[in-house]
C-alpha cells in the first residue's frame, strides 16, 4: 500500500491496482502487472485482482488519462529557457542560440535532458521524440528519469562532404549505442535536421540506413515559407518532393511543423504513411505566419500528433498548454470554431503520438504498457466537471497532474518526484556555466 | 511570524515585511503598512522596519510581481466551464449558453463568482473588471474572497423601451448598492453589453449617468467582423463612431476585444483616452479571425490591458496563460516575432490593467496598495532563471504562484487558501443543479 509522500518508489514495477479513477466512460479500475503492462481496465476490473496487487492506489479523487506523447522536442534546450526571445529568426539563431550551442558538452545535455524529463513528468508526458546533440548523454538522462523516448542524432552536413562522413559515423555510433543499451523504453531514430541543412546525399543515406536498421526518421518539414521558397529556388521542387525522392517519407517518419504544406502535399504524406508533429506554440512564437493545415491532413488520413518543440521557442514542455493552443490556433487561423474539437485534440496528444512513435500505448487498454497519468479531479480547473475532455484540453494545464506511471513504474506520486531538487540545482548550474563559458554574459 | 499552512490569516492586514524577494532589478524587501499600502520597497527597505513588522515573510525563494489585473471577464461563468465548446457562435449562444443563463439565480452567481475569485487568487490575479447579472451577489462574493473588483451591471435592452427602463432602474439600484457597501476594494461600473444589444438611447443614458456618478464604463467593442458589418448596415457607421456619438468613449471606459478596429479607430480611442482589454484566448477559441491591432493602438498611445473573458470562451481565468497566448498571437497574426515582447506583455497585465481600472497599483512602489504576488523561484518553469520576465510570460502558468496579497491582506500563503474546499463543493453543486433545472441534462 502506498502512502503519501515521501514515498518509497519500487525500483522495478510491482503489480499495482488503481481503484475508481474517473474517465469519460465513468469510474474504472486499472490493473498493472509486474512487467508494467495493463492487465485489466474497466468498471470492475479490480475485483479479481484485489488480493494479488502488491500496491493499491486510491484513484477516486482523480481523472485517469493515457500518458501524453510529445512527438517533437529538443529536450536539453531547457537550458536555454528564457535566454533569448522576441527576436527575428536569423539574428536569434546566429547571435544567440548557435553561439551558445557551440559550447554545449555532454554533461550539459545530460542535465538539460534531466530537467526536461522532470518537466515532462510533472506535466503528464510519458513519452517523447527528441532530436539534439550528445544523444548518448540524453539517453542516460532518459534512463535515469524512467521515461520513454525515441532519440534522434541531429544530422547536419550543410552540403559538406567531410561533415557528412562525420555525421554518418556519428549516427551509426549512436544507433549501435542505443541498441546495446537494450532498454525497451529507449529507441534510436535518425534525425536529418531539415532539407536546408542536410544534402540530398545525406538524406539518401539516412533513408537507406533507417530502413536497414528498422528505425524511425525525425525531420523538420515546411516550417517556414522561406524554406519552401528556398527549396524551389535551389532545386525546382518544394520540400516534400525533395524528401520523397530521397526516400525520407515513410511510415516510420515523423515530420515536424508542416505549416506550409499544400493540399497535394498532405495527400502525399497520407499515401506514404508519414506522421506529422504539430507544434502550435513554436509556430506562433516564431511567427511562421501559417497554421498547419489540419483539415487537409485529416482528409488525407495522415496521422497527426502533437509536440512542444524545444524550450527556446516555446518556452516550456507542457503538453496541456500545447493542446489548448493547438486547438485554438486551428479555429482562429482557419476561421472555424468547430475545427479540431477537444476530443480530437486529446487523441493527437495520446493515440496520435503513440502511433507516430510506434508505441503500443496511447489508450488505457489491456495489453498496452501502463503509461498513465492521474489528474486532480478536485482542482479548480476541473470544477465543475461538466465534461472531462473539455476540462483537460481547455481548462487545465500540466499542474493538474498528480501521479505519473511509465511502464508501470511510478515516476510521480501526489506531485512528489524523488530527486527533483538535485536536477533543478544541477541544471541551473550548468545553464549558468554554459552562458559564462560562451562569453555571453 | 507566519508559519507553513494551515496559517492563521489576519482578518485585517497587520504590518508585514517581505524579505529578499527577487525582482528584475535584484532582490528587494517590501514593507506593507497596517492599512495595506506599500510603505517601502527596495534592496534594503526592510532594515528600519524589521523590529516593527507584525509579520515577516521570507521571500528569498520567490519572485515578486505586482498582482495581475484581469480587465474583462464574466466571473460567474466559471459555472459553465466545459459546458459547451467547439460550436459555431450562434447555435452555441442560442442553444447552450442563453438557455442555461436564463435559469441563473443570485445564489448561482455568488458561488460562481466565489469559484472565479478562488481561481484568480490561485493564479495571481488581485483585481478584475466584471460584467454579468445578479451583481449584488457577485459583490458579496468579491467581499468574502478579499479581492479587488470593478463590477458592471450588464445592460441589455435589445431596443425595447420597457426593457430599457428596467435596465436603467437595475443599473441605478446596483450602483447605489455598491456605493453603500463603502468597500474601497469594490467599485461600480455601468456595463452596456455591446452596440448590437443596447439601443442608442440606452447608450446615451449610460454615458450621461456614468459621468454624473464618476464611474467606469465597460463594453464589448468590434469583437467580430459581423458586428462591424451589421453596424454599418443598420446605421451607416462602424461601432466606434456609434459609441463616440453616444458619449461612451471616455477615459473611464474599458472596451473589450477591439479585434476589428481600423487604424483611424485606434487613433480615436487614443484621443478619447479609452482603455482596451485584449482577450486573445477567447478571440482564438471563437474564431474571430483577426487579432487586436496592438501596434496601431500602441502608436495611438492607447492604454492596452489584458483580460481572460468568461470561462465559457476560455475556459479558465489564468492570466499567465493569457499573457503567453496574447504575446504569441500578436507575433503570429501580424507576422513579426518582435511584436509585443515579454516586458510589454507583463506591463499590459499589471500597469495597463491598473490604469484601465483606475487603481493606484500596478507597480511595487511606496504608496501603492500592496497587491502583490510571489512566484516559486525554484519551480521547473523558473529553471534556469536567465530572464525573470521571459519566464513569467512564456514559461510559467498560474501554478507558479505561491502567495497572494490584496491590499496587504494575505489571500493565499504557500498555495494554501482558507475555505477553498467549501467553494469547490458549493460551486460544483450549483453548477450541476443549474444544468438540471434548465432541463439540459
Amino acid at each position: 500500500m502506498m502512502a503519501g509522500h515521501p514515498v518509497d518508489f519500487p525500483e522495478k514495477p510491482g503489480s499495482l491496482l488503481i481503484k475508481g479513477a474517473l474517465t469519460e466512460s465513468g469510474p474504472i479500475d486499472i490493473c498493472v502487472d509486474e512487467d508494467g503492462f495493463i492487465g485489466a481496465a474497466g468498471p470492475d476490473a479490480g475485483r479479481n485482482f484485489r488480493g494479488e496487487a502488491e500496491y493499491v492506489l486510491d484513484g477516486t479523487g482523480s481523472v485517469a488519462l493515457p500518458g501524453l506523447v510529445n512527438t517533437h522536442t529538443h529536450a536539453a534546450m531547457t537550458l536555454l529557457r528564457g535566454y533569448a526571445d522576441d527576436m527575428p529568426l536569423q539574428p536569434w539563431l546566429s547571435e544567440k542560440i548557435w553561439p551558445l550551442e557551440s559550447h554545449l558538452n555532454g554533461d550539459d545535455v545530460y542535465w538539460g535532458t534531466r530537467l526536461a524529463c522532470l518537466e515532462m513528468i510533472r506535466t503528464g508526458t510519458t513519452a517523447f521524440k527528441d532530436m539534439y546533440f550528445f544523444m548518448e548523454d540524453a539517453a542516460r538522462a532518459v534512463e535515469a528519469a524512467g521515461l520513454r523516448a525515441v532519440l534522434s542524432y541531429g544530422f547536419i552536413d550543410l552540403g559538406n562532404e567531410q561533415k557528412r562522413e562525420q555525421e554518418i559515423r556519428g549516427t551509426e555510433r549512436f544507433v549501435r549505442h542505443i541498441k546495446a543499451l537494450d532498454n525497451p523504453r529507449i529507441k534510436a531514430s535518425v534525425g536529418p535536421h531539415a532539407i536546408y541543412t542536410v544534402s540530398q546525399e545525406g538524406l539518401f543515406w539516412l533513408a537507406e540506413y533507417s530502413k536497414e536498421e528498422g528505425i524511425a526518421i525525425h525531420i523538420h518539414l515546411s516550417e517556414t515559407e522561406q524554406e519552401v521558397r528556398d527549396s524551389v529556388k535551389a532545386c525546382g521542387m518544394r520540400p516534400p518532393e525533395v524528401l520523397d525522392r530521397c526516400g525520407i517519407l515513410t511510415p516510420r517518419t515523423v515530420a515536424a511543423h508542416c505549416c506550409w504544406l499544400d493540399q497535394a502535399e498532405c495527400s502525399l504524406l497520407g499515401k506514404r504513411g508519414v506522421s506529422v508533429a504539430y507544434n502550435p506554440v513554436s509556430n506562433m512564437k516564431l511567427a511562421v505566419n501559417r497554421a498547419m493545415p489540419y483539415h487537409w491532413l485529416k482528409e488525407a488520413g495522415v496521422n497527426v500528433s502533437l509536440g512542444t518543440d524545444g524550450c527556446s521557442s516555446n518556452n516550456n514542455l507542457d503538453m496541456f498548454e500545447e493542446m489548448k493552443t493547438g486547438a485554438l490556433l486551428q479555429k482562429f487561423y482557419w476561421n472555424s470554431p468547430t475545427l479540431l474539437p477537444a476530443s480530437e485534440m486529446l487523441s493527437l496528444a495520446t493515440t496520435g503520438g503513440a502511433r507516430a512513435l510506434r508505441l503500443g500505448s496511447g489508450t488505457i487498454t489491456p495489453g498496452n504498457p501502463a503509461d498513465l497519468i492521474l489528474l486532480d479531479r478536485h482542482a479548480v480547473c476541473n470544477t465543475p466537471l461538466h465534461n472531462i475532455t473539455s476540462n483537460v484540453v481547455y481548462s487545465c494545464n500540466g499542474s493538474a497532474v498528480m501521479t505519473v506511471l511509465c511502464q508501470g513504474r511510478v515516476l510521480m506520486m501526489d506531485r512528489y518526484i524523488p530527486g527533483e531538487e538535485e536536477v533543478l540545482q544541477r541544471a541551473s548550474a550548468v545553464a549558468e556555466d554554459l552562458v559564462k563559458r560562451a562569453g555571453m554574459r
